[in-house]
């Protein structure tokens, strides 16, 4: 049966990605060498992770005077490395969910840390819209997509400071304003490659202001000067980036992924607010494009069980929603199809309808 | 045309390993799913990591008390996490190649370091012998096996501190008295897996004994705490991990991988030695296992670039030495079949007859 794979992440990827990946397991590029097996300073490797980097600063018209590099570690890793690069004296944070919290923790360590506002009061429910960012941080810091709790800032904030942000589950989905970011981080098992790698856009004259020492691996110009290459990079992760990042720029860009996925999310939305079953669980202006999270409403409460069952029976993966929130999770990255949002509006339709 | 592959890392998998990787990229553990797009939650993958850490603790024979840790960012970045972790005041480092070199710059951050010998003086051609470890150091580092020089440690020191060592170019290679270890830690990308992971094992009591604060990624505990499922693990490269694992299970586990080792860099040191043309470059009492370096005698200097197209001409791929040494490195990991060895030997043979 045709799975419909709506997993948080790691996530669902194109079949490009995917067909060309195995096809590279079997022979890369021509080598007789399968990509799991080959150095990655051939010149064969060498051409690919060029290739990836090149196409990121294309489709996100990244502006001169910044890198991209693809790092192992996840995300997770860059909540210690912005601040232990960045963070001279004081960071201003906003906290809207487990991510930017995770974050704040980190930054912690390392200066004074203004958080400006939070949602946790609200279980992370909204955006906080009215705060000051005090104009003698070094960088705001956000996150962009709470993929945990289905709400997203899909704008660059225009403030005083530099911006940092954490874009691991909406990077590639809207066109990004680079020139306002010091650093925009993202772990690839989103809208990019299988896990094992995160890309990182750095701009170079933010780097070298601090007096502590940094750790040669934790140190981004370490990576800008070895074009990613100073240890062994995770070889795999990125030759499927890279297939991603062709599969973007055959369908007409970000602009054109942003379109899709606008269209994803209506579809859900509209049949989430149109139900008398089911009900969104976030502030409405500020929905996930990425990751839709919606309960039964407390009438229908304990029909939640049989409406997995009725969705694992036509295919449907990955909806269960995370334990923070409970309910449903559809996350709609880049590379899922709109035919599998029907299945599963149709689920939801036909739920309905027996109830 | 057969290749041989030679390349000193990411280098030769096994066939087991790659077509059981090539398959799940297809259809994941029954799923329907790609192993590039599964959530590190679901069951099917959990299934995977736990088999991989029981079955490293089963063929290294790991003692109690110990924990198998599967990390992002490679053993470059262990360089700074073993000192972050285990450095109180003092720790004992041994100078015996560029990886051992980069380890002893990290922990100079965190503390004191005794460099107790270095082999620096002969270009890394030897390892050291006569050394003596000061009794209060927190730990001895050492890296079992220098990769670019070809020279190799084949057993545990005795000394009066724990040991932590590098293992990642010969782990797998040979038994290992782990209890003599606080830490041991292998990038995959040699004797286990793709690029992207890192092996670490570590003595959980040997953890929480330094004042600095950690951050989270960086702390061992971390990972302990969450059998490496703190933030997403490299997914991919675990699940080949796992099919190495196995293949090794099946041959006979470690000690047979060692026979098979011995006798193929024993086929080659002979090579070697019996020729007139070609000389090796180390200690002969130092020589690598895994990695065996070798240069054209001097007066035979200008046929290196001949030898090389010969050998190329034969299938064989990644014999080129490291700009360091120069010549020419074959390097025997386990996966390596000893055909591939006898074709490499038979090309020697083939190039000194014909000069």
């Amino acid at each position: 049966m045709k799975k419909h794979n709506f997993y948080a992440g790691p996530s669902i990827l194109s079949q490009y990605t995917i067909n060309n990946t195995a096809e590279a397991i079997r022979n890369f590029a021509g080598t007789g060498l399968s990509i799991l097996e080959v150095s990655h300073r051939s010149k064969e490797f060498t051409a690919v992770i060029d290739e990836a980097q090149q196409l990121v600063k294309e489709l996100l018209e990244i502006p001169e005077g910044y890198q991209v590099l693809f790092l192992g570690g996840g995300a997770s890793m860059q909540f210690c490395m912005v601040p232990f690069n960045l963070l001279n004296k004081k960071a201003a944070y906003i906290d809207t969910g487990t991510w930017a919290s995770n974050a704040i923790k980190e930054a912690k360590l390392f200066g004074e840390v203004d958080v400006v506002a939070s949602s946790a009061d609200k279980n992370y429910t909204y955006i906080p819209k009215n705060y000051t960012v005090p104009a003698d941080a070094d960088y705001f810091h956000f996150t962009t997509n709470n993929t945990i709790y289905g709400t997203e800032t899909r704008h660059d904030p225009d403030l005083n400071v530099p911006l940092v942000a954490d874009m691991s589950s909406d990077i590639f989905s809207r066109p990004v304003d680079v020139s306002k970011y010091d650093v925009i981080y993202a772990g690839a098992q989103k809208n990019l490659a299988p896990s094992g790698v995160t890309i990182v856009i750095v701009k170079e004259s933010a780097l070298g202001h601090v007096e502590r020492p940094i750790p040669t691996m934790l140190d981004y110009r370490t990576h800008v000067k070895k074009g990613s290459m100073f240890n062994t990079p995770p070889v795999l992760p990125i030759y499927s980036a890279l297939q991603t990042l062709k599969y973007y720029k055959e369908l007409g860009g970000i602009r054109a992924m942003e379109r899709l996925d606008l269209a994803k999310a209506e579809l859900l939305y509209e049949a989430i607010d149109s139900s008398k079953m089911f009900a969104g669980t976030v502030n409405p202006e500020d929905r996930s494009i990425m990751n839709v999270c919606f309960v039964m409403k407390p009438e229908y409460a304990e029909l939640e069980k049989e409406f997995l069952e009725l969705a694992t029976s036509k295919g449907i993966v990955g909806i269960k929603g995370h334990r923070s929130v409970g309910g449903f999770r559809a996350s709609l990255y880049n590379a899922l199809p709109i035919e599998s949002v029907k299945v599963l509006v149709d689920a939801m339709n036909e739920f309905e309808k027996k109830h």
